[in-house]
Parts: C-alpha cells; sequence; structure tokens
C-alpha cells in the first residue's frame, strides 16, 4: 500500500518521483494510456455509440469521462513492454477519433486551451480576445498555457459599453440598435480585437452571465460568439442556462470553453 | 443517514431545499458560524497566537483553514436560538478580528473579490485592470462577483509589448531601460490603465510566470504590482515562486489575489 497526501500538487511530484520508479521495480508489465478529447457531444451520446465489446475488455480498456460539456475517451493496454501496449491501444485509439472526428479536437492533450496554442505556434497564427460577459476568462485560460506569449499579445475585456466603443470601435449605432449582447456588437468586437492587435483570429464574447440582466428576449445564459479572420466574421448563439440557482461561473466558463472550440476550429481552417 | 450526491452544484440546492428542513424539524438547536478571513499571513502564523482555550473548546468552536495564501477562521456555536448562538460567538468574533486586525479583509464573505467588488459598490468607486503575466485572470476574478459591473468597465490584457505602448500608454523609454517586468513599467500600466478607462483605480500586474523567462536578476515567480489612484501610485514587489515543478498557474493565482487584497486596501483608503 503506497499512502499520498491530498493535495494535487504534492501528490503528484512523489507519484513521479517516487512510486513510478518503485512500480516499474516491482515489474508486472507497462500500462500505456490515450486520451482522447471530445468537445460539443454530450457524454450519454458518445456512450451510446461506443461498441459494447470496447467497454466490456479487459486490456485494452476503454473509459468514458464527462466533465461540463467536455468528455474524454481514455484507452489504456496493459503489456510487457511499451511497444507491446501501443500496439494494442493504437488502433482503438484511431478508430475512436474516426467515428467521432467531428467531436476530437486533439489526443493527449490536456485541455482546448492547449490544443488551440499549439495549433496556433503550429501555423504561426496570433490571436486577440475581446470580452464581455466572461470578463478575462478566456484570456486567462488562453495565457494559463506555457508559451502562449508566442501566440497572444492582446486581450480587451470590455464590460462597459464605452470601452466597445473607444477601444474596439463598435459603433454607437450598433449598441443603440442592436443592444450590447448581440450577433451584431459580438462581430464587431471580433473584427475589434482582430484590427486593434494586428492578430490572425480576433474572438468575441457578449452575453448575459446573471443572475440579473436577462429579459424574456434576451435570457440570463444567451451568449454571442463571434469569431473574425482573413475569412471574414461568424457567429454563434450560445444559451447555456441550465437552470441551476448559481450558475453564473458556469455560463461564463461555458462560453469560454465554446470560445477556445471556435477558436480551435478557425485556425485549423487557416492553414 | 442522509445521502447526497458529489457534485457541489447539486449537492448545495439538495441541501439547502431538503436536508437543512429536515434537521431543523429534528430539533436539537441552532447552529450558527460566522467565518473570518484573512490575507497576508500563515496558518502557522494565526494558528501560533490563537488562545488555546478557543481551540479547545466544544461550543463554541473555533476552526482554522488554509488556502495557498489565504486563511479562515470559523467561530460555531450551538444554543437553543439564533440569537443566543450569535450571543455565544460574536464576542470571540470581535476579539479575533481585533487581535489580526492587519490580516482580516472582511467576516462573512466569501473571497477578496467579492470584499472588493462590495466595498467599491459602498463608495461608487471603479477599478480598471492591466494585467502581462495574469492574462486576465484579475479581470476574471472580479468579474466573476456578480454585480462587477458597476465597478468595473475596463481590463487590459497587455501581454505584447506593444498593448503595453498603444493601449497603456507605457513609455517605449521605460520598457527600454528598466524592461516589462519592472516596478517603472507597473506603474506606467496602473496609471495607463485609469486615465484609458477614468475608473478611480488602477491595478497591474507584470511578471514572470514561467516556466521560461526567468533569469537571475528576474526569476520566475517575480511580479511587480502597482495600484493607482487619486493619491498617486504605490507598488509592491512579489517573490511567488515556491520551488514547486508547475507553477504557472499557482503564481498567476497568487499575483491576482495580492492584486486583490491591495485594490481593496487602496479602496479602504480612498474614502
Amino acid at each position: 500500500v503506497v499512502m499520498l497526501p491530498g493535495p494535487p500538487r504534492e501528490m503528484q511530484a512523489m507519484f513521479s518521483q517516487e512510486v513510478r520508479p518503485l512500480l516499474a521495480e516491482l515489474g508486472g508489465g507497462v500500462l500505456v494510456s490515450h486520451n482522447l478529447r471530445l468537445f460539443g457531444i454530450g457524454e450519454s451520446l458518445v456512450e451510446k455509440d461506443l461498441p459494447p465489446r470496447l467497454l466490456d475488455a479487459a486490456n485494452p480498456t476503454v473509459a468514458l469521462y464527462a466533465h461540463d460539456t467536455e468528455v474524454r475517451l481514455r484507452v489504456s493496454g496493459r503489456a510487457p513492454t511499451r511497444d507491446d501496449a501501443e500496439a494494442l491501444i493504437v488502433p482503438i485509439v484511431n478508430q475512436l477519433a474516426e467515428q467521432y472526428r467531428e467531436y476530437v479536437y486533439g489526443v493527449d492533450v490536456p485541455s482546448l486551451e492547449a490544443a488551440l496554442v499549439e495549433t496556433l505556434k503550429a501555423q504561426s497564427l496570433t490571436i486577440a480576445t475581446a470580452e464581455s460577459c466572461t470578463g478575462g476568462l478566456l484570456a486567462a485560460r488562453i495565457t494559463a498555457i506555457p508559451g502562449s506569449s508566442e501566440v497572444f499579445g492582446y486581450g480587451i475585456v470590455s464590460y462597459a459599453n464605452s470601452a466597445k466603443l473607444e477601444l474596439l470601435g463598435v459603433r454607437q449605432s450598433t449598441l443603440a440598435q442592436f443592444g450590447a449582447v448581440s450577433e451584431e456588437t459580438a462581430t464587431e468586437m471580433a473584427e475589434g480585437a482582430k484590427n486593434l492587435s494586428g492578430a490572425d483570429i480576433g474572438v468575441a464574447l457578449t452575453g448575459i452571465a446573471g443572475p440579473d440582466g436577462g429579459t424574456p428576449e434576451k435570457p440570463v445564459g444567451l451568449v454571442w460568439l463571434a469569431i473574425a479572420s482573413r475569412h471574414g466574421a461568424r457567429t454563434k448563439e450560445l444559451r447555456l442556462s441550465r437552470g441551476y440557482q448559481e450558475e453564473r461561473n458556469l455560463i461564463r466558463e461555458l462560453a469560454a470553453t465554446n470560445a477556445l472550440a471556435e477558436a480551435l476550429q478557425e485556425a485549423k481552417a487557416l492553414t
């Protein structure tokens, strides 16, 4: 029995420095895993389409994990050597990547933001953000990734309408006619972020995170997402309320997650 | 035995709607708690100075919790009625608030950011942010608080030097002479955020979150924090590395937490 402390920061270092070598010494072969990361599909839909023989197998194993809008499929195999284990699991990884290709944003990447930064780097692209309801969360998630300074230089948190007008160049007439939470404002925010920074991709979010500020036409959870690039601008309407009592931060997180996913798609399309 | 689901979002609603009324029906008196929130003092120093009779008592009880740089002291009392319970614990709360007055930023406030937003609101003050190493995290923590739009309108994430120059008005000569991570640049960023937005308080962070970018003179974990208001500008040098392997996000969180604490002090001083 190996006992480890609870705080992940302490546990992880002890595990890699002490426990892993100990386990290797004890033998028993090698356990290798690959993780497919999916966005935009629910856990139950993934599970429904998984071949039952994969879920029931003892080696290799397929495990399904869900967290908010993200799903992870972990494929693990045990064998005497790493190469043998890889030979067991790679065909299954490839099969699942093909089956869920619309939703898989990466294999063995830790997060959407890491996949985005990696993709931007590989293509020498840059991104800039303009945020209203998420208030800096999107920028914070991008800059959480080491080396993100290569791809991210400018982020604007335009909570006030005056910030949208003065910094991002949103037109007064757009705000007056359509409101701050609208497809039109989101589009001008994304274009503004792109133009202000000279980045290849501008991504914008404006919405109603609640708990106040909702109306029948624009309820809490309505978020407009816009992406601008040399391909022009496109938008997406999100309805993120799940009816929980304290869901402001859930709405903000989900809005940022959707923006990361759309920005990643845009980066891939800009090759 | 009451069994509840693990996810806090589900558990909390069930607890308040179902379990609390059930417990009240069962009798046994009322348990009332107040929480003192401390910043800037370590758990062990708080514990050393706590009167032992408080820690050993069965009713009321004093419990000490620590999370990164924050410490919470929970004082709880059980009595037949709420008023009786309050009478038991209020003297202890007041005694502890006096004993740790340098460090207590609030009683029964959920967080530093909530205390900041509440204080700014109460004084009709506004705040703007300029962030380099924290990349939007400070703005995201402020805007996580419902109603923060009353006190926060503008946030600039100036990861690129050009963003510091163009958006915040940092002088080229300052960057050239002192570098992006310097007291001088932090000061001009804070002043820039204040001037750009017309806010009462500008708060800026620039530092080296790592893992790369450190030098012997400016190691990973060095962060300059600056606050500008009508009282002028002041700065604080932070050394936030604790020597962990993956501490980029810890450094960013601690930098943002320090900025919230200093901004709260500034808001209190602007009465």
